[in-house]
């Protein structure tokens, strides 16, 4: 008897039972105001992600051993942003009532928003990890709260001043540098701060949250607004490898649009970030907690 | 003394107070359900619209002699959709206060909602024509009731029974083709029905709407549900032509994607139906209304 | 509890003991001459085919009716034709010996031969329709027998004279329009010749193979070796629903290339000759026998 | 001993001395008015005619019994046209002093008037059979008077009235249109006057020559300036192959621009009709006069 | 009553008395040997300006206090590089006139001979900073003098020896090389010397060409000779901003090739490169001359 | 008399019998488990040389001095790894009984196995130099022992232990990396182990492959399986410059798969690459050996 055709991430095969971390895809990006795509990544990164290894030569950890479980994409109202963030915000509180943790394939960053709403009512001590290239601190943006331009904003209005690192940033209006001097931990250009960061959160709860366009376009063109001057793949991998030895509570990555990289290689650099992280959070049960 | 850089469709540089016809862009797909992109296509055509000659050989009428302003394109809100159509009825009201004709590029299907509801107002006895390859029926589609997969339910909202005459109608859900047996004036797979729509309508003050997608995909593969079965440009832009002919108090065309035909061809075709439609409406002005 | 992510074409869903029908994927281009790509088609196919609708205006049929299991894609080894000839050999089998009807994917249409010797073994006096642009009938082809350009000739090595029905050819050596002759069925350019083929082919098992090729690169860009004068999406359409209507034991649909075609149209014709055959081979057990 | 590398369209290989027919590519393409790109047709074309075959069903006639010589690619002038035009006519006049028949493949439609030059100092009753969706006729474009939108009128300063026909136009300025009128043949919109050609022509020694873009788009997209309304591929062919059976002596396609078309069916295109050009052209060498 | 379409890069929306820059776009390619498509870069870079902010983070300056006026782009003639050099240095003479600092959007690279021509006769003395990967010092290029492969010897022609400093140079003939020693002040590779160069040009009169494909093509592959071993982005960003604190009297950025990254990011550098330009230029008057 | 269309590299004109290096085309790709495509790469390479200059700034050393032959491209079949392998290995010795140096363009790094077989036979103390993001180190994939994925395995099989240097490797099944600490020399991630290798390898016969992939995406987004964290442009080619200082006997460069970078920059990084070596193996005759 032949078996249903199941489709998940590279070595994400884990039974949901088993599993310690749940992947789920949030395929939304109405509010994007330039370029829209980012809603087919999950899909074509399960697709690409045979591409590659499970095995990281930078970590000697595999996929093999780790146990995370793929949930698919969630179905998401387009059109209607308050709708969609509804829906990610219950599979995030199904998630995390089955004690696993939830990591997110945007989509637009908006969905964010979705995530740590729930998060954030389970660990009130929440702090958030922030990588981009746009500041996302808009109050409003063409006549709405809503918007991937202003989600950390949204995300401010819960976890309130002072619990929000914000690194390599590189682009936003005046005003939002101005504002983020008063209320979040910003940090232009790169990723240097992450040992201060990295002192700052540690033991805390933290959300984090990885704009892909961190990276400089030459190394990731495949998103709607690629703003040159960013990292490269090499400090982005080390420094989300890093923010995955935090205690993590919940993360994501987002903003992939993968039709604006023809060539596919958007789409592999999210993959391998994707990669890296899970192993690394995975690492204290891989490898028994006191190896690390 | 250097003048600022303007920029229009091809021949449509009357003067707003000269004009009897009046662009405009709504650059808007937030709900598209597959593949978003049609937010690009006023602007884009704008560009590519130097690549056509004013003179149809068609009709035997040049878009030197037609009055036609345009307003360039509204600055919509992205993630809410009835925000999108509050503006577009604005700028419609705007357009018919001025004795005007309003002439919407999309955008994804929906925005015909926003210029009907502000039309309807104004011609309490308006009727429909619909060129489209999908039914654009549905009552809901995944939790949403402003869907490009509904536009044409919620203008039955306005208008009622009888009033809605669909062409080249070849996708949709069995109950959305049901529903409109009662409802509606649908005709499957062509544009066939024109003489008899042309009769039912002739003297009514008509709204005409026009998806690009009713083309075959093998002649418009630049839209976003890309069906096969449709019909040719020479039947489409006969249909459009003759259309034009009726009294039509408002009208658009919509759907083109111009991201996924690269080529530059579905823009072309687009441009070419728009310049016919123009023309043609235009037609009484220029030659004078005997001649016609 | 969340359920792992399972991927089939739109409305393929039956379980696989209520299936009639198993579709699999055969991922495989390594004899492509020209331009290989073929082996993403049934993954995309996939993806893309929420972008149709399960109602057919054109038989009244909606694939909800229908039971279809797509059983996935199998794994096939690259640069050995026999091996992967063989895996799907296997797979036939499997699903004949479930006594359902396997419905293959391709791929290039060399992969037709590890079904076809599947099937003729159990249906000895097996004939085949074949539509295609190309003859196919190349005895040998840069050293090897093994071919996409000769698949039919291999068929031929099977089922012997007479039982080969090929339509639309335009494209070939000349000696194999010379060989034809005494060996197949061979009419030229178009589907006109259906009529005749259903009558002869009336009763007897055949196995349907369509090389989507056969259709006009003004169609269907999407495959590795355009070949132009072929037929319309309605021509073909119309003829596979036909074809279908026959004592099918066995069918396929191949050389889709789908990163040829970034318009996605060409997959969108794919699928919606897939939908329509597989609701006409449905259709006597959706409606009842006496109905059709 | 290993040979060098030539490269030649497929089955054009005859040496210099027997060849009836010399090909020669001529990549120019500077005045092109809207997307440059056809400088690429002839090397593109080359290497992608393996992907058809030397033998043509319609015409049974197979390349490998025609004599044809590929001359390779002009390096011509970019930027300053008349020194472009003057390397072409050179090319030209070798080949007519070989008394072998020029066929050009462009490039740009301007390229057409250097070929013209030559064939009409040695055949002073020179007619032209132009097939096009443009009219070509402006005396003046931008500042020049040597423009591929005006090449034909350039053409009848050499030939003068009456001489020109025009098949297929459907795009140009009114005055174009009016000046036709008393200058050429002008017949709009598609190919329905070949016969009317075919017997005014009879005898005559004619310069063939095909833009391509009179195809309609759906056809053929890759080409700077698509135009819809146009005709189908097998019209095309058609009348191609009509028209190489005039007393051609000179001909040339021109304006297919590959890289607007990614998936390569225009190239294709384009190669059919050339294959079925030469085939035509020399028939009557492979059957023998008397068999035609 | 509404206003008519006015397009502008970002911010740049000074009325033009007010303005003390003034761009213009020249969008001509005739001339370009390899791949051509330049003369998109303005009208393309203007409409996805809006994907910029206008605030720098880098500067901390915002265009809503530069004056900047955009004139649009110049209609210049293909196939006569004469002509349209004439055309480009009437709009510079016509710029200079009115006491406003000219900046051209190319095209290809021969457009800048015809603003320096301008610039040149208004200040006698004026020395020359060139951006590029190429020594651009052909004396003659398949038979032309005016090029782009030698648009520098030609402008050498004017300013003579020793008053042009070329950096980034990577690619070129032996010859080309060789000449430069004698006649220019030629760095290799990178653009290490600026320095030395700021050194030299302080307080004169100076001319500002950046051949955008002086960046490495892994950063900026959207031009038409792509060369590795280029600078990145920020090199290019810090040289670009220090050559503007010169005494610019001129300056252009050429030879995007917007349709050859379809990624847009090669856009997005040239635009964030215009803009950096832009403040450094105008940091003197919004800030007051002292705080610079 | 007209001649024949030669097409070479750039440069790569000399007369078989002067030539002391010997390149040929392997555009084979069958056994690629990912994006196949690489069967272009010589093909594509050759046309676009182009757009490259002879001379190299980096080694002061011109094409116009060196004797190359271009040998064209193999014929090979697809589908049977084994035959396309005898018909490399062919080649190879015709190119070493002639006593010139051959180098391959691939195709995928399978092709490698065919020549290093002929070469290991003449140099039967062969030693291997292989730059590569992947191991290539699988004994079997997919059920094969024949596969782009094992064929460094392959090669071990012919030379054994210590022989081969794999440098730049990032990418691995966790078994592979085991099996190499064994077998090979492998160092992980970039190229900075040349001198060790260099040391190791003086004086000895090697042949040196170089798989593109060990270059970043960012930096050669055209191949089938692109991987992150690779080396810069500079970085390979002066490790490949340095390589070409050794006693080189056989060389090749593989998997540029041209068709999926559509900006044309990794074909034009391939071709540099490959200019930079051939200058280099050619130094010695260049300026005479006591000058290197």
């Amino acid at each position: 008897m032949l078996s249903p055709n199941v489709e998940t991430f590279l070595g994400c095969e884990a039974p949901f039972n088993e599993a310690r971390i749940v992947l789920y895809g949030a395929p939304f990006d109405s509010t994007t105001s330039f370029r829209p795509g980012t809603r087919f990544a999950s899909r074509i990164m399960r697709g690409e992600s045979y591409g590659l290894e499970t095995y990281s030569p930078y970590q000697d950890l595999d996929m093999e051993d780790a146990k995370v479980f793929d949930s698919g994409d969630l179905e998401l109202c387009f059109g209607d942003a308050e709708k969609a963030l509804k829906d990610i915000e219950m599979r995030v509180e199904e998630i995390l009532e089955a004690n696993k943790l939830p990591f997110m394939i945007g989509g637009e960053h908006l969905v964010s928003l979705g995530a740590i709403r729930a998060v954030a009512r389970r660990y009130p001590d929440l702090h958030i990890l922030h990588f981009d290239a746009h500041t996302d601190l808009r109050d409003e943006y063409l006549g709405t709260h809503l918007t991937h331009a202003g989600v950390i904003r949204r995300v401010w209005d819960i976890v309130g001043d002072g619990r929000i690192w914000q690194l390599g940033i590189r682009s936003g209006l005046r005003e939002e540098f101005q504002w983020a001097r008063e209320h979040t931990h910003l940090h232009k250009f790169d990723l240097k701060a992450m040992p201060q960061a990295m002192a700052a959160l540690k033991g805390k709860p933290v959300y984090f949250t990885i704009d892909l366009d961190v990276m400089d376009p030459s190394v990731f063109p495949g998103t709607g607004t690629p703003e040159y001057g960013g990292v490269s793949f090499k400090e982005l991998m080390e420094a989300a490898i890093a923010g995955c030895g935090l205690n993590v509570v919940g993360c994501d990555i987002v903003e992939l649009s993968p039709g604006l990289d023809q060539s596919g290689a958007s789409t592999a650099a999210a993959l391998k970030i994707l990669r890296e992280m899970l192993l690394k959070l995975e690492e204290p049960f891989i490898k028994g907690p006191e190896q690390v």
